[in-house]
């Protein structure tokens, strides 16, 4: 069992902002669904969410996942499948949240993550040491689509964590990057 | 000035092995050149070079980067703009090196990365303390595309650069998750 066993993210097609801060779903990204699972298997995370309110999107990420899992993908790459695995698709946050209550038998402390700290944000290190202090304690990161999740998703969320910080100002990262390095500092060696 | 004013990062779309070990030519990926420009942009690296023998590809590249530097995209998206301004495409990597050296008057240290280690391999807090060491000598990190790296270019690099470890055995990110991941490891915070 790694220290991530407990360890869920979700990323959120819905409820967004899009550029001109109107809330609204994304379209679901082939890469997104690829890199991210990737990276969570390379750390040991539990599950890898992914969630939209669009039927329609929910069947392309299964039948993705499929072509991999059982489809020709998986005789292709069994690296991929293995990746795969972890992906599951819900409807919304509470439901995911509710699969998470369901499987550990306890409601998810949640965590979330965009590129604007806010008052009451945790470090990395704090993140850290709240997982290792309870190992029992199932945790979900929520990663955002579009321009970034809504200020209801912050407010609603046990912990908001820090923003990634290069050393300078710039502080775009695509969300897959940002994925990868918050797993690296909270799993990473 | 940032730490990273000297670091140089390029991903290799040749010579590397395809599924079989045959060495081959792949093709660029749009969210290769968004995803590692916009993890270069915020770690403060120097360039970012795009190398691939086919000249197509390369004319490719250009118009995307244009289109974000000044085409539509720059108005529509100015934070992608200062992202794909590192953005430089070369023919070969002996091209690239040849562009450090005239940039800067120094031939770069090439640090070549994949997800095997060699006995030879440097840790991440050996390749940054010879980064801080000598702030004047500018470095080359290789990134490879298909199956990898020949051992070609490995054996001609100044440094093997450690794998990237989960803590876990599955070893398969995304070379735009490595890319960043390893950007954070050296000059994250």
């Amino acid at each position: 069992m790694t220290v991530a066993a407990n360890f869920n993210i979700a990323l959120l097609h819905y409820p967004v902002y899009d550029k001109n801060r109107d809330v609204v779903a994304t379209a679901v990204t082939n890469l997104d669904i690829h890199d991210i699972a990737r990276s969570a298997r390379t750390y040991g995370v539990s599950r890898y969410y992914i969630v939209t309110p669009v039927e329609e999107q929910r069947r392309l990420v299964e039948k993705i996942r499929q072509h991999w899992l059982s489809g020709w993908g998986s005789t292709y790459n069994p690296k991929r499948k293995l990746a795969l695995e972890l992906l599951q698709t819900e409807n919304s946050l509470a439901e995911a949240i509710l699969d998470i209550e369901k499987r550990t038998g306890r409601r998810p402390k949640t965590v979330v993550t965009g590129a604007s700290g806010r008052d009451n944000s945790v470090s990395f290190s704090d993140l850290k040491a709240l997982i290792d202090a309870e190992p029992e304690q199932p945790f979900l990161m929520l990663l955002g689509t579009g321009w970034g999740l809504t200020e209801e998703v912050f407010d609603k969320s046990d912990y908001v964590l820090e923003p990634i910080s290069g050393g300078g100002d710039y502080n775009h990262l695509s969300v897959r990057s940002a994925a990868s390095i918050m797993l690296d500092r909270l799993f990473g060696r």
